[in-house]
């Protein structure tokens, strides 16, 4: 392995090792920037931790670590009776649920290998079919979610030029994903075209995933990448820095207001004033059609200590008010295009939601 | 004392105690917002001190606090000979003019004491004499800015209305100037005025200083202040809970452009893209009419270390690429109005501050 080739340098934060006996390996997030330590997780205590801990987070990677723990916890029974074996998948999936139970990913993945291992219990399988094809589900669901992550990074980099500065916020990135991520999809797939981009990287306070995880990703792979206070933004693009904005997105409403981590909706103020387009990279499943408009979406207030406490040290005085709102809502006509895995919808309307989500 | 009246709740950050044998009496700002600490300065050394570590700080404070530090430095010589009197008086000078070697105000106040000295002793005065019309020119130089500060304070309260939401970033506030500040001024002011306003506080990134100063002097004087990280001021806006910004400003061109805290420029274009007005609230001597614009104002590059290592622990990776400006311009046409000790000058144009400035 040498660091010339950077897609070899990039570890992925998500990989099973072997057949049913194998084990799964996580990055531990909580450990990133400052350090870069994997996890085997070669039972299912682990795996419940790591989830429970945030060591893995991000929807799509949450569904994949539990898919494959259900294989690890599993094999514990494989050589008992077939009752034994089905108690066992049936505790272990009840164990897992528990680790995050507001993630909705963790129960959908969950879902489907209950549903892989009825199907093939009344097939007549054996132990061994039936783990196997646990297995094969669970790498079902992690190369689905790579191809979702590879063609939104597609899409997105026909709308990036060579040399672009490109301003992102928070972490839409492989950390989260089984792969390329979604925002940093598209900067990873201009790089793997030779595209020479310059990355402005929003710290993203009050959590700092930009600093933690989105630098640190651009850096694995060895894109330019520049940390900035969230106040510098404006800035930035004054300097003519930023020919686009790119952000991930956690909810979009059938008329593409997306909501995304809190400040996102003020950088897209922002490159609206400075001329420079807004993008949201998210897939398909993010959409939310029951809601007509953004306004909708609820925004959840979390714990002021984020504020105040943020990084282990109290910079704020006693009993001081504090507002924390976890998200904001980036209204459609900001947005100049909304990039997924099924193409870019653009202009953001309506109509052009509806055909591309349905299409 | 009771907390009912705000004003004697509120702490001078700078007092001076006596006659020409007393002393200096500071606010350690390093220790805010975790203490609230005095530190009695009676000899020069520990105003030195206090200067030097930013215990106090802000341009107008560090030349009353130098002023006098010069008194309470002449002290040790008072029943010296005349000329032993005058070689303490240059020692003295000399010594606190090194404790910030960047500080304008700093060398302004030694200069205007020199001043002092030189025409009191060319009158044939006595030591004790001077000695007196030392301490009575630093009085001046203390109660001159009170005065500026209140001026701002009265004009600005023109423009808010009762139960206004203010937006501000950085500390434009008491600590750093004799008395009210300047942003903080007009908001102390609508306080006294009975106006039940309410400011919300960007943190102000990377320092701090909205968190851990201007949401402290805030409360200090029962004012409601809430804390917001710099990229919620966007969302807060959209909130409609903003009917003015005000901060301050560092330096201003002849044209109106502002230099003011990183992020200022940020708040200025949300601003105006909500429709609400920005103001600037400053002294007439931030002014520098020698800059048409305030293209020429050269914008300070800050150490790294301020973003990825901001309260003591690493934050980012290793060796990260990091832009930090200290300061941003704000151009004359996003500011509605630029509050002055002298009044409002609105709109902003050329012609208005040459009329304000020079009037």
């Amino acid at each position: 392995m040498t660091t010339a080739d950077p897609q070899a340098a990039a570890p992925d934060p998500i990989r099973y090792e072997g057949d049913t006996d194998g084990h799964l390996v996580l990055i531990d997030q909580t450990r990133l920037p400052v350090e870069l330590v994997y996890i085997d997780c070669k039972d299912v205590e682990t795996v419940w931790e790591a989830i429970k801990m945030l060591r893995v987070r991000g929807a799509p990677a949450i569904g994949i670590a539990a898919a494959y723990g259900v294989v690890v916890g599993v094999q514990t029974a494989s050589s008992d009776s077939a009752e034994a074996f089905e108690a066992r998948f049936h505790e272990v999936v009840e164990y897992l649920a528990g680790s995050r139970p507001t993630a909705v990913n963790l129960f959908w993945a969950l879902d489907r290998l209950k549903g892989i291992f009825a199907a093939e219990k009344a097939a007549g399988k054996s132990n061994a079919e039936i783990h196997a094809a646990l297995l094969t589900e669970a790498r079902f669901i992690h190369e689905d979610d790579r191809k979702v992550c590879r063609a939104i990074g597609k899409h997105g980099a026909e709308l990036i030029t060579p040399s672009a500065g490109i301003l992102t916020h928070c972490n839409a990135g492989g950390l989260a994903t089984a792969d390329y991520g979604t925002a940093l999809a598209v900067m990873f797939t201009c790089h793997d075209q030779g595209k020479n981009i310059q990355v402005f990287v929003d710290e993203t306070r009050p959590l700092l995933q930009g600093s933690r995880l989105t630098a640190w990703e651009l850096m694995q792979r060895g894109i330019s990448a520049t940390l900035i206070c969230d106040s510098m933004a404006a800035q930035v693009m004054k300097e003519g820095r930023i020919s686009a904005v790119i952000t991930g997105a956690d909810r979009i409403a059938a008329n593409g207001d997306s909501a995304n981590k809190i400040g996102t909706y003020g950088v897209a103020v922002l490159a609206k004033a400075h001329g420079i387009p807004f993008y949201i990279a998210a897939p398909i499943s993010t959409f939310d059609l029951s809601l007509p408009t953004g306004d909708g979406i609820p925004i959840e207030l979390r714990d002021p200590v984020e504020i105040t406490n943020g990084m282990g040290k109290q910079t704020a005085p006693d009993n001081v008010q504090v507002y924390n709102p976890a998200f904001d809502v980036t209204p459609a006509e900001l947005i100049a295009g909304i990039i997924t895995e099924k193409g870019v919808i653009s202009p953001v309307t309506p109509e052009n939601v509806a055909q591309v989500v349905a299409g």
